[in-house]
Formats: C-alpha cells, sequence, structure tokens
C-alpha cells in the first residue's frame, strides 16, 4: 500500500533508494509567492551529509536540483519536484550482504514484505532516503519563516551522556548538535571509545518550535502531538517519541504536572505547547528516542536467505551513531508537520 | 479541518460530546461475513465504562446499538453505524466552568480554535469520547480473532509505582488491568490516598499483541510503528509512545540493542516486533505515558475567560486517575491500527 | 475498501441501508459559528421525500436529529452527526426478490463483491441512501449561503421531453422541479403514460451555481469539475456528466466554443465557469444523465440465485422516475464539492 | 491544496511544467515482482507523443528514466520515480503571451488562483503535463496484463464526424486511433480544412476495459463509474462523460435500457459494466467528450493582464485536436482506475 506520503495539506512524497540512480521528493501543496532557490535546500542537505569526521566516509555531494514548481525564482503553487543524484555509489561493498540478514536493519522483513529487496546499502531503508525529508523540510522551513514559526533541533542525550546546560547559540558549534558544549567534548570521546569498540550508540533528540499560534491540531485522531509522534517514529532510528514532560509526567501528581494560567499566559509548560491536541501558542517540545545504530563491526549472530546461522562483522563506511545526522531530520519533520496545520485556514465564521 | 477519522482501509469516524445527546462512530471498510452482535460490543465497553469504584460515578450504561452494515447477525461490508445514548447527562454541574478555563484541559485551547466550545464536561476533549473508539476497536477485535490475531493492553506502572511480575491471567482479575497482583494493591492504597488529598496520578500502559505476521507496515511514513504512535497519542491523556525497548535503547550499545537471529528466529525483542516499519513477526510491544487527569480538587491558578486570574477548585464526578479507563482505549487504538494493515494484500505478483 | 467518505476539508462519511434501524451522516470539518437548527434540514429533505404523487407511496416521515456538533444553536467545529431513524419499514414486501437479481439494480454485484446482501429494498444500494446526502447538503448550503454562494438545480429533459424556456421562479412551483411550466404540464401526462404501461423514464437534471470566486479547484486531478463529475456520477442513477457546453462542446469549432473575454468578463460561457480546473467566477453549470428506474411491473427476464431464469414483475412501491428525487440529491452533491472548495484558504503569500 | 496525486492503493503523484525543466510522476503502491523496463514504458509515450503529422512540430523525444523502484529488472513494492526532461524548449515562442490571456485556456484563472503563473507554454496546464498520466498508465499497464485486464482507448467522433463501424485491429493502424478505416479518412480531410481555416475541433472518446472481475468499485462515493468520471474529467480537455449507455440513457425506457440477465450472463451492456458502482464482469465502456483546443490562429477577443481588449492570434507549434494525443491519456486514466480497484483484496471472510 501506499506510504510515500505525508501531510493533508502541505503534502510530501518522497522516492529512491540508498544505491539507485538517485532520490528525491515531491511536495505538493506549497503555496505560491514564496522566493525559492537550490541554496535554500542545499543549506539544510549539508547539516545532514555524511563527509564529517562523525559520520561515514561516503562523500556524497548531496547536490539538490529543483526541477518544478518554481518560476523566475518564486514557487508558483504547482509540485515542487526535487531531486538528489546519486553519485558515489559503489554496491560492490554490499554484494556480500545480498545473502544475509543484518540484524536489528530491515532487511529481513523487507523480503518478507515483498518477496524482493534492494540489498544495496539497505535500499529503500537506508537513512539516506532522509535526504529527501530535508529537503522538504528547507521548504516548509521558508513557508513557516514568512510565518514567524522557528524550528530547531538539539541533541540532549548521547550513549547515555546527557546535557546540563542549554545555549542555544552553542548547537551549531559541535558536530552532535549539542547545546551542552562540555557536554559535547564527552560526547567527542565517546565515540572514539565506541569506533574502537566496533560499537555504536543512541541518543535523544528535542525538536522545538517558537513561534507557532494557539490552534494548531485537529481533534480527535490529527492532534498536533499525534501528528508530530506519528511523523518523528516514521524516522528510521526512532524508537520512542515524547511530548513536553512525556514520560516523567506519568509518574508526576495532577498539581505538579497542570500547567496553571496566569493573565501574562501559562506559568508552566509541561505540556509541551499543546492542550487537547492543540497548540497553546507556547513553545512545542518534542523528544525522540533514537537507537544505536545496528551496523556494527563487533561479531553478531544472524542468518542468511537460507536461514543458516552466520556470524556477522559489518565492514565498510558506517556512523558510530545515527546521531547527529538524524538531528536535521527530526527537525525537517516537524517543520513538515506545522506546515501543513499552518496551511490551513481559522475557519471560524464571522456571527 | 476534519480531524475524526482514522485509518485508510479499516476506517471509523467518531462523534460525539460528552454531554449531547449522543455519541458514536462509523466503521467503513469492514470486511463482509463477520458475525457481529451488539453483545460483541457490549463486552469491551463495560471495560472502559465509570460506575467502579476507581472511576467517576457517573453512571452512564453505555448501551450500544448497531445502526447499520449488520443483516441477520453477519457484517454486509457496508458502514457499520454505532450510536451511545447519553443517558445519565447533568450538565448542571458544569455551568460554573462556562467562565473559566481548567488548567491541564483543552478549554482554552478549544476556544482559541474554534471561536466557541460546548464547556459541558469538556464537549468533544472529553475523555468519554474514546467510548467510540472502544466500540470500534470491539469490532475490529472481531475481525483480527478471525486471522488469528490477539490485542492486549495493561497497566506497567501507576502513580509511581512499576509492576515487578507479569501474569496475563492477573489482568482481568484487578481494578487496575495489572498483571501484578502485588502492584495491584499497592496501586489501590495509592488512589485512596490521592483522594483523600484532593490530587491525581498517571501511569504507563502496555499493549502487546500476539499472532501478527511478518509484513504489516508501509515504509516511509506509514510504518507500523509510526502509525502505533499517532493512534496512541492521539488518546486525550498519554503524553509519549515508545515501541519495543523504547527510549531505555537510547542508553543501549548495538551490540545490546540488536536482536540476533537465529534459524528459530529471534533471539530478543528490542524492536518491540518491528524493523524497519515493518512487523518481524515477533509480539508488537508499545507503552503509552499517561498524564495525570487535570481535574481536581485542590486549588490551582488559572483564569477565566475574560482574563481575570481565578483559583479553582474542581468539585463533581472525576477520577482520580486515567488509569484504569484508559487501558481499553489504547488496546482499542492498537486493534484499530492492526486491522487496517490487516486488510491489504499480500501484494507480490508471482513470478 | 471504506467508501463512504466524501470530501477533504468538509467531509462526510454516510450510512445506513434502506429497510435498516436508520441511517445518516457524519460531517466532519464544518466551520464552528454556523447557526444550525434540525428545520435547516428538515427542509431540503421534504424536497426529495417520498409521499408526493408522483412518488412511490412509502410514507416515511425523514425525521433528523442532529446528535453532535451543536451547541446553543451554533455548529462548534466538531463533527457534526445526523440520523434518520427509518419508521416506515416493510421488509416483507421485499422477501420474494431475496433470491432473485431485479435486471439494473445492484443485487448481483453486490452478491459478487461482498458474498452476502441486505436484500430489503436494495439494501445499502438504495435510492434511500441519497437522504443522508441530502441532509449533508443542507448543512453546507449553511456555510456557502454565508459566502454568497448559491446552487439550484432543476430538470430539463424528461422522457424525451426538453425544456424550452427557463423561469428559475417556477423550479420549485410543479413536482419536477423544471424551469419550464409547459414542459412540466407534459412531463405530468407522460408519468400517467408510463405508470399505465407499467415502465419507467429517465432525464436530465442541470445544476447551477452561482456567485464562486474564481480560484476554485485543484490542478490537476482535483480539478474543480473533476470533482463535480465524480461527484454526480456517484449519485446511484446517474450514467453521465457534462459541464458547460459538455458532449456538444466535442462538435464544435474553437473559434465557436472559446468563451471570448471582454473587460467585462466573459463574453458567454461554454466553459461552464471552470476553466483549467479552476473556476472562473462564472455560473458553474453541470448536467447529469439519469438512467430510468429499473424496477418496473413490465415482465423482465432475469435469473434467481441459483442462475436459474425467471421472468419477474416487480410490484411494491416504486417511483416512475429517480426524477424528482434525484433533483435535490444532485444539488447536495454540487453544494458538497463547493463547501469543500471554498474551506481552502486562498494560499498566496504576500511578497 | 495538494491536488497532483490520485489513486489510494496504486497511487500516482505528477509534477512538472511544459517548459520547465523536466516532468514526471512517482507511483507509489505498485506491487513489486513485476518485471520493469524504460521501454515498456517509452511504447506508451511514443502513442501520445508530438512530431507526427497531425499533431504540433514540437519534436520532443520524451525519454523516460527510472530512477527508483526496479532492482535487477523487477519492480520492489517502493516508489517507482519516472522522470522524463525537457529537451526542446523554447519559451520565447511564448513570452509575447505573456501579458495576455489565451481564451478557453487557464491563464487567467492561474493567475486569480495563485497570483503568479508560469506563462511558458501553459505551465502546469499545458497538455503536456498528461505525459506524466501515460508514463504511469504503461506501469498500471503491466500490473493489469498480468491478472488478464486489457484497456482500450479509441476515437469515435471528430469534428462532428462519428464512426459507423468498430474493428478493433484498425484502432493502431491510423493517426485518429480510430477503428473505422472510412471516417479516419474522413477525419484526415477535415483537419486540412480546420488547419487552413486556423481553427480547431473536438470529438468523442471512448475507452473500453476487457477482462475486469465482477465486484470493482466502492459503494457509495468511489463507485467505480464515479472515480472513471472524475479520473476522465480532469484530463485538460474533457467536458463530459458517460458511462455506457450514458446521455442517451436519459431518453430510454426502463423496458429499453435494462439488461436481461439470462444464465449465460447479461444480454446487453447499456449498464458500461457497471451497476450500484460495481463492475458487472461485462466490459467497462466510458466515453469523454473532448473541447475544440482553444488556440486557434484565427483572431480573438481577450484582454491582457492589465484589463485592456487584445485581439489575439495564436501563433507558434499547436495542434488541430487534442484528438489523438488524448486518447491514449484516456486509456491511461483507465488503466490507473482499475489498477487501483485491482489492488484491493477480495475482503469476504470465510464462513
Amino acid at each position: 500500500m501506499a506510504g510515500s506520503s505525508f501531510g493533508r495539506l502541505f503534502r510530501i512524497t518522497t522516492w529512491g533508494e540508498s544505491h539507485g540512480p538517485a532520490l528525491g521528493v515531491v511536495i505538493d501543496g506549497c503555496p505560491p509567492g514564496i522566493p525559492l532557490a537550490p541554496e535554500d535546500i542545499q543549506r539544510d542537505l549539508e547539516r545532514r551529509r555524511p563527509g564529517k569526521r562523525l559520520t561515514s566516509p561516503r562523500g556524497e555531494p548531496d547536490r539538490v536540483e529543483i526541477l518544478s514548481g518554481v518560476f523566475q525564482g518564486v514557487t508558483t503553487g504547482t509540485p515542487i519536484s526535487l531531486v538528489i543524484f546519486n553519485r558515489d555509489v559503489r554496491s560492490g561493498d554490499y554484494t556480500e550482504l545480498a545473502e544475509v540478514y543484518r540484524p536489528g536493519h530491515g532487511d529481513r522483513t523487507y523480503e518478507q514484505k515483498y518477496g524482493v529487496r534492494d540489498w544495496r546499502g539497505g535500499g529503500r531503508s537506508s537513512g539516506r532516503e532522509t535526504a529527501a525529508r530535508v529537503a522538504a523540510g528547507a521548504v516548509a522551513r521558508k513557508f513557516l519563516a514568512g510565518r514567524g514559526v522557528e524550528v530547531k533541533a538539539y541533541t540532549v542525550a548521547f550513549a547515555g551522556l546527557h546535557v546540563d546546560s542549554f545555549n542555544r547559540d552553542e548547537i551549531d558549534r559541535n558536530p552532535f548538535f549539542c547545546p551542552d558544549a562540555t557536554a559535547a567534548a564527552a560526547m567527542e570521546r565517546r565515540v572514539e571509545e565506541l569506533r574502537d569498540a566496533g560499537d555504536s550508540c543512541g541518543g535523544v533528540v528535542e525538536v522545538s518550535a517558537r513561534g507557532c499560534p494557539a490552534g494548531l491540531g485537529e481533534p480527535v485522531f490529527d492532534k498536533l502531538d499525534a501528528r508530530l509522534a506519528g511523523a518523528l517514529m516514521s524516522v528510521g532510528a526512532v524508537k520512542g517519541v515524547e511530548i513536553g514532560a512525556g514520560f516523567a509526567a506519568a509518574a508526576m501528581l495532577g498539581s505538579e504536572n497542570n500547567d496553571p494560567l496566569t493573565p501574562d499566559g501559562y506559568a508552566s509548560n509541561n505540556a509541551g505547547g499543546v492542550l487537547a491536541g492543540i497548540s497553546t501558542g507556547m513553545d512545542i517540545v518534542a523528544r525522540a528516542a533514537v537507537k544505536p545504530i545496528p551496523s556494527i563491526s563487533k561479531p553478531q549472530q544472524t542468518v542468511n536467505t537460507r536461514g543458516e546461522p552466520v556470524t556477522l562483522s559489518i565492514k565498510g563506511r558506517h556512523d558510530v551513531s545515527a546521531i547527529p545526522r538524524i538531528v536535521p531530520v527530526c527537525e525537517a519533520m516537524v517543520l513538515l508537520v506545522l506546515a501543513d496545520f499552518m496551511l490551513h485556514p481559522a475557519p471560524v465564521e464571522k456571527r
């Protein structure tokens, strides 16, 4: 069943495999009249791209091309087609994986579902698919910027290390998108240890949105938080999502968790900017739990396509963690959810 | 924007307010030929209904009526309309709340979004809306039972108390749907303390599904886990969702979190039955963090509709926790997600 | 597959069978703040209801009840549930049809699709289903009236008789909704002849909408005319749809068919108010071809459920033509299409 | 609002403007395991391509590239991205049209809707957009061929000339896709007259589908005929759609129009293969009325973007009629509708 589209009014459809000729996205429903150039998108793609020290050495340039929907530098209201051609494709690295199921990956589930799979670098299930999401998110960002909405994602935990302080300016200064410089330094040391050990790690990404008006979200199934949860959980390595106080709220008392209302607004934001599925006007705050990358060089038990036991040690170009590359992806998903809701009119009739 | 429908093939649309004449659901896409009687639905409604000691004393009978889609005791493939008339409606209890915004509720966000709100018992944002979900879930259960799929929800944490053991048979023996009798007894004591204190609490609900075939879920946005996350987060009091190891996975190493594959299947289930968004054939395991019920008699700071500060102490019939009533609701949402995916054919062409 | 919903923003879901307990519709996405009373809906239902001389003698009162979405006389933005209980249900009339397939009806296709069918009066495939559409259309009409849009349907051909003149005031003065009094009188004589002959007839319904702004319709698949065509063709007896000059345009020259543009607007309206799928601001004009009612007392050849040949003469309460009852139904479908598009914001960004 | 997607299970999204860098389509939901090569698609594209004598002299090669969804020559179940780069783009031809609204085109409605338009060759509203539909239809054809379904479109009327005979083999032998060789010859003469006169013409296209099983179509809004009507009316120049006897049925008696049922099946096919919105198993027959191409060199009255009157004579490369190029497009739309319904399982539960 078709599952590669997201959004109702600001609607995207992504396509492409890790080692196919190209990948891309069609954005349908973007309003006309928004200035848009490839550089607007390229900037965001650079933030998730491999080639940095932390991430895999695949030197993919990730040049985006705009194939439709923009005329004389401005969106026209028709579908915007973005494409990124895959240039550094070395499928040869993967031929030995054609007949083995990597633990923690979708190799076996894809084969069970489709009866066939593209085993080159994970095919459609590769993290590379998220480049298309980031490209679409960049377009959503342009639209939202014009409405005063700003979205920022950052790392709040990595390999069990947590941030202790929050400095917004620090986020783009370190390779972890971490708002705490001290924590970032510790994370860097942790990466080296894990690389030496042939192992990998996960972490927690937080996304916050400023400037959203009250009133976004549609009861009862398309609540703002429901859509955010679905959006973030659709990102490959994400295994948990929470809004505001999240899982901590489960252990709080009502008198602790309720955000008091004052004539100046809410006195706290345990709600994470969402009440009854509708935005309150406070910052929207969501967090995503990211599992460790399953590709490790440490030996693992698995089976091959004939069902025989195999000991597998995955070589090749792999990251130690989906963080930091997943950070701009989480940001993109929140941008896309908000763009979708922001497109809807305030439907109140004048009386 | 329309937001009261859920699902693509097994599609439900709910309607109704807490203190309106009735509430209900239309189930469109349920296969024909399934025996269905009101009692099949009534049984599940009883599990979430008020009137038990733990929950609010509203003595609503919640009698479901089947108005369409069933002929001679069997579904016909046409829409099934279920309705529950509200009989014990005392809106008078709420008139004093018509001009005040209750903290932690949707009173203010609804008014900001719609410019008008039904203040009787929360109107559409009331937990009562979930009766329609449970009714629809009961129909999904009938369909899934014929395919060998079984879904069960239970409480794993309540007011900071956690279960230590798991006994499936115990779940329906205590009012908390708790699989640990000792923990259930402690929870019961906690309820009394909170009621005396005029406060409320939350908890964590786990849902597990047995018997699902591998192959459910549609990459990349309609992944099984993405749909589960959106479904559970759409339930009123839920602020977090996790699959399998969930947030714990964020602090694990790849070598710990990966589920090894053996000739006999997966050796563990940190994935919670989902890899790359597609079911593995293992039990599907999801958890939802439930916030404390915001209606408490303990005094709170808030404002009225004129923006003036008010100290509010909420009287009337209110539960101490959304647990246990939310347990069958979480179960229903997972049933509905699975019914939707189970309706889709295995689309593989013979070669 | 679920197929009983229509519209994207102003979204309706209908349910109910001819001889079940009730039928109804859920309207999701209707803006808040619109005054709405049962009489607003009842008025439209009266226009399609049986009991008039022309139509079948089933004396169904068709009383609509509003079960949700309206508070203190005004829509709240939440789903509006409308129900009409079936009171004059004499299924006994149909028991002899349980084992025979009526020509021109859906008896056999429903059974082939679903493996089961509700044979009482056509079940879900009965024209009675359209009462729910008319009820929903009445709500759309209230919304559109506030935006200055007015929709009117009328009969332009009946049993081969065509209207020669157009008098808008005449439409509601004769039982055919015919804008030509002379033609209406001829139609009345034709009905008597056909009733005597035990036969039935069809005709053509035209729907025109005044006051629509330019800009409605979404290229390339959700064009305004594409949605109108799908909407009208979804009405049971409709076998053809055309916009503006329609089929006549197929035999015209470009120089004849093009509507010249002048500083005062379009000089003609062969386009029927739609160019490139987008409304022009001129009247929107659509026509639907209605086939003769298949239930006739004249003997017909058919087969029973065992495949044996049967000569069938259908007795009971049946209309001679779907006209006039189908006229308000076509009107409702156009109302629903326009409400859906009118809900969408003009998305142009200010530059 | 997003409007460039079509279908629910076999879902396509098209993009691209007449004179942009490229146009294309993403096909999401195509089953895995279907052999697919560029030539399978190229063959259908050739049938609609310009360059033949009848059509405009734009020598576009229309080479399709498959960018995703196919691995080792076989579909994988993931989205199939097809792209056609525009090579023969002479926008200069259109600069004089940047400030004038061509009658019968979408120039003015696009500008009214979006506030901006791509005036190069009609931009998104150009007939060139349909190349993407034909490419997607070719993939649907591959899928349907495996299920025994065959779809064929042909011209039954052109400039007021009608076919008198039907010879299936003749269809691909003449440039009109006309099943009557004598009529085709007359059409050819008519084209020359119109070209000399600087005028254009329309016609009627019929599409028939063989081999469809009974049971396709979803009551009550997604009826097979409703979807066909919406699909065909979404094609640029189409102004009318009919199924089976269509508009002629409006003047028939019930006793004439009903298709008698015999032990060997239906004795006639006035229904066009659809009863109550569900396929009967007979050939599905639909017709589309095609308006004359609005671009004519004969002088026309119009206005420019400043609202001033202009006499316009359109030069450049234009067809005399949308026929024959629209014939493969109508065929593609029916292929896409049928593929969508054929993907759905027969949902009957065994009892």
